[in-house]
């Protein structure tokens, strides 16, 4: 791979295009979907990430292809609960909290995918675990904890109750996570997705299956909006109706 | 028709084999299924069970089908949030409590049908309506009450998570009905009815969605076992394994 | 309909418990559900909500039950498109803005509830309409714009393709919402919903087909969240792992 | 992990929130699920819940992880067909029988999770197995002693018609329990399961997808109630309609 | 149209190519499938199948088509249960007999589809109603009656238990047909459909919901084989494996 | 295992109850079904059905499996490609002819569970293999021996067409039985079971997912009605409608 | 609507952008999808188009829609069988044939959409109706002409069998049409759709249930290709691999 | 296997019957199919195919099935990306050329299924790699080279959504392919193709899941018609309608 000049928004790998222009446009460089990919194929994505943005983050990496890929791009941290291996990280850190609330302790890997993605992102967890609603005082034991918290997500599997009563007892933001876990009737995950799309409260908006990552992602774009303030209203698209 | 002996088991209609022994074998005598039978069917089926019996029970009718079962079949009582008709009633009261929950306003027909037809069995009812999971405080509120009630019903659409809350919160039989309540992803009541089956509180069962019916007798049926008491053990299958 | 002292949580008609905490608690009144519910249940809920909060909304209402509602409760507004009804309004205008995006003509009733809860609400909105991926440059010229918006709700039934595409664009949160146009395939949104939930661009989140009443929800939050700015760190929950 | 004082309602574990207010709520202590937790996790919460309720009880637990678990955690018995592992058991026994009736030899692991769940539970447990509804005759031949069981529980893979027959048979509530066993349009045990909840039979309920400890579990609380007999009636929730 | 040679195999009306072939080829007439077809492309098509094979059949036909039907081609013979229409029937009465036996009374209408397209065919039929599982001494009341039919056709909704204790106790085969009767978890026939594919019992086959006309159609293929005799094996296809 | 009285109608071997009354109402003996039981429990019931029957059939066996149940049950025969597993035959010869037809090689062993579930039931087979109709000459090249087959099983995958078109090719009984070869929109054989049952040809019915032994079942049964003949109507169940 | 300048890209009516350069990007103009917009949406979009491109096609029209979009815009044609409306045509006819076969009179209409629509383009049309697999002969009777029509388009319901056998007789591409025709396990044109997708066939490519636009669009596509002849290769992007 | 006259149309190895003719019919020999066929039967099928046509494919082959088939009919090719396995190709070069565009590197297996398969069959491809459409701008970049494919192949798993872009960007046909690649709500592809067929660009046509190869037979079907050019419209079979 020869040297490319250092405002080309496009990274071609052949196998890959990489996207250096995401940083701009989304605030973050594009991350690394690890499953379907070869060892070989990431660290070369991986290489070139770091070289242009000093950090990467690869998710869904099985702990024995994270070793093939360590050999190769070797400054990484891998950590097998939440499967993700990352270089570098956000160089500042944002204001506000993100609670990481799971139902229960076989949810906590979805919750770890979540809790670490937010810390590469450079957002302040507090985590909450193993409050599921079948012994709800649990979960109102921590009720003013969680009100105080600007945005809550919430992973749960089974039924995925958990969101729905979260979602009622705080005024900010929940996002909700549904996980695998469970058997027969919970039709691995889909059960509690569908759950969550159908819940009563008001106030709470889902990802997919398991994607702690996609929720964190989530809540950071809104504490980046919390920092950054209400933007100047768009003129050009308010059309008559 | 003509007449026929007072012990025949099965009165034979042609269309239908009114089964009279149900009454000796499982407590109640049959009631008829209004879906699908024209008002002729059901009234000629009536006119048997009330003979017999001297009462009845016709689930799922319509109004305007309700109206032509009474015209050829006169003494009964029809509600039409229930759709139940009704002839007769069970002889005596039994003894202990059900209490029927429901999760919204939305779901009182399927609620109704649970409590009325509990009430044509002689079992006394206590309702509570309108206390879903994104208000959790207003279930709360009624914690110790429940915890009274001998068997519980728990009506509740959308993702159907109050039946885990409340089976976590007594020590009873717990009964869930998932209704046909919501949308798009609520999948005419099938999420709810998933969500119930994978719930993490242990305590529970299920019955059809929209099924209030079933679940009021599966509870009927428990407290004509806590007035009898329990039996002598069967020894005969006890098999070697 | 008696007197009730004005600091009781919770407001008893009997059918319904009318949650009058959730103000206090998620910062918005209760807001009423119409399918499902008698024109007569309706409006006493609303007369409650009214009274104690001075505003209410019902969602899903169809044009002649929403004419029997205004003959009992009369001051309030009806839209056939969104099918909403409101009286009164949020006392004071958020900052910051929603923009509420939709792929077709077709989609425009579920973005209209989408703009007019979010109005409700105190949110400021701008609309853009019919700029499905099929025809990707007259979403490309709105590409500035779009940025600017704080929040980004996106509409599209069929494939859903669209929030990808837009959240790919911007830097703020979006919200996807499916919509059950399309026929065959689409699966009355099952597809579209399923296809946001996989999408592969990060920064987004879905909630229940049609749902433009939540996505608003969901986005009005974040507004209130972005204006009050982050609140201080919960202490009590980081658990040790 | 430090001691703590003997009446602390929840065990914080970090990763698990133990709940030893279960007892006392529900009257049994809290089970644990034995899929997706470590044996470390399993044996930190076992040795939680014996210290306090002098047993404890794992389900869905594999041969490999019960001989770490039992590394740590020594005195516990493990069953390799029910999968459950257990420390202790109920200090009395209940009175009364459940019947667990199996529709064919396949099924029988989830039916020795149903019955060992109740003998761990303390209740009288009476087995009949291979009595699927190919050789009606092999069912017929225990009518009487299934219509003196207090509870039945039925287990059936494959079309799941056994409990819709049984059910027919008795007059005390049946628990159906749809299994895995099948192959192709027995989709893993969806049509058993769906095929027990259209059940035509009236007194049945149903729990989810080879989930004998669940029936178990409900058969257990009918039958303490029994022993315990009604309550009082709760006075305070029957609301007008 | 055209007058055309009396042996052209194929009748060429545009819209439709009329198999006159098929009576020599399948021993039976084709036969007009009457849903999505207007009353005058019917009429023709009947009018056609008159002509040259002196008797046609139409299926699934509403009653305002069929006067509609009836007005362009005047002999024929409509009944409303069953939604059949016929000109003539079969020159000669097959021997043999073909049980119709039905679970419930709902279940009436897709029976009698069954058993008149049988008479329509020659079969001579005895037909038995009403003898659903939940009373299943209904049904071993005719046990000996049963075991005499030649070929028994089993209908049944909700759960479809009914064909698999039936097959069980006969040594004939069996055809089950689901029918669209039940709600919620009975998925428009799809449980009973699945769960007759997975019955226990081995001797029986299934056709498609609601499909009596099919049923019938492969019942009488089979007494007309019972007629005809086993013929000659065919020598070529027995191909080395 | 003790010596037991040779009218015995179940043998109770504690974890099954072998129907040994099944010969006389259904003309053969018990099948058993291999999956879900260990060797040591197929080859006790294997045991109890060679003494009372001489004959016995396993399916659906392993071929690890079945070297473990050989050496404990020696004499049978294993073949690898049908999973199927035999000790002895039946003692006589059916007359006719059953076709095995099947769309591809990949469905052969389907297709042989079929075939050699027939030879052992003493029914004469025809194999015609890989004649799927995207090349139709290959079928229509055996177009007069199909018709010459007293009974016609077709065996396909992926869309399942080959039993819609050898339907209309026959006068004979067809018995369609899907595969869950294919891949993605395939789903494991759903589709061809599902196309099948909608087929358009009148005069097949279906059997569950690549299950051939209930097509050769259903086979055998017609051809032993084929040879026994018609006989006497019953009289007792014709009730009038 | 103010006038606007005649090269303006896209055509703002507020809640429609008309894509105006699609002539130019795809070779046709932009096409009104009916559902879902009112009649006064539809024609001022209509409108639109025939003032800049002459023409004007709407698609899934109802009858009663069609008269009010016809006293607006009141030149154009409709047609109640496709329930295609158009104004104008293309201005030149393409070479070569698309033949549309459909399987049965039932799925006509959905043929019809096909052919209108290509007539609308200007391709050539043969049309050949009612050749379902269930009497082969009816198609191979016209085996010739197929394999000389250009591209062949298959429209057919149930078992949606047809296409595969077509694609074996023809060796130009093949566009298949899953319609909505059937009942029962057909579920609404899903198994057709299913099926054409898992075909054994290859040369066919399928498009959604009942979109006889879509094929013709796709067919159309393929012909304008065919006349215009085989471009020049694109340079730029063969990445290296 | 003895020597046969080269004229035979089918090859008959009594597990297979190769079809000869199908390069007479369809342009192109037979194809193998790699699955649920041992490595003797491939080899043995291959045999024959080189020896009369001297080339063959096979899809779908596991790299150490493709070594035993290696093994025994030695000078073939295999690619362990697409598991394609080929001996020989396409005696002649097509003119025109094949874009093969796909959404992510994890989608790369089946694009090179697609891109092989076309230059096994003569066809020029062109690759394009990783332009989801997350970042658009990849896609666009290409934007005049895709439009002088002269037909595009759109690979992409997750949404699906990139030919739905595509499309709208071309005027040539383009050919979806969705890949199981994604977790969830992805359902293995189900999304994707899903998401496709609803699509709402006109212009394109689906293939099964990961059914690169039939999108590239499909592809080559359009190029050799482009090459022949339009045929003489075949008269027979234009009915009156």
């Amino acid at each position: 791979m020869s040297e490319r000049p250092p405002l080309e928004p496009i990274g071609h790998l052949g196998f890959a295009q990489v996207d250096h222009a995401r940083e701009a446009r989304n605030g973050v460089p594009e991350v690394v979907y690890g499953e379907g990919k070869s060892a070989a194929q990431i660290a070369a994505i991986v290489a070139r990430l770091v070289e242009r943005h000093a950090r990467a983050l690869v998710t869904r990496l099985d702990a024995s292809k994270a070793e093939e890929v360590a050999s190769e791009q070797p400054s990484g941290h891998y950590d097998p609960r939440s499967r993700l291996m990352w270089w570098g990280r956000a160089p500042e850190t944002l204001k506000g909290t993100v609670a990481v609330v799971c139902a229960g302790t076989s949810d906590l890997p979805v919750a770890e995918e979540a809790a670490q993605t937010l810390e590469w992102l450079g957002a302040p967890v507090a985590r909450l675990s193993d409050v599921g609603v079948a012994g709800i005082d649990r979960l109102l034991a921590h009720r003013e904890a969680l009100a105080r918290a600007d945005v809550v997500i919430v992973v749960a599997g089974m039924e995925g109750a958990l969101p729905s009563v979260v979602t009622g007892l705080v005024r900010n933001p929940v996002i909700a996570v549904p996980t695998s876990i469970g058997y027969g009737a919970s039709l691995n995950g889909i059960t509690a997705l569908l759950g969550m799309l159908s819940g009563c409260a008001t106030g709470m908006s889902v990802v997919n299956i398991d994607n702690g990552f996609g929720a964190a992602w989530q809540a950071a774009r809104i504490l980046t909006l919390v920092e950054r303030g209400p933007a100047e209203p768009p003129a050009s698209f308010s059309l008559p109706t």
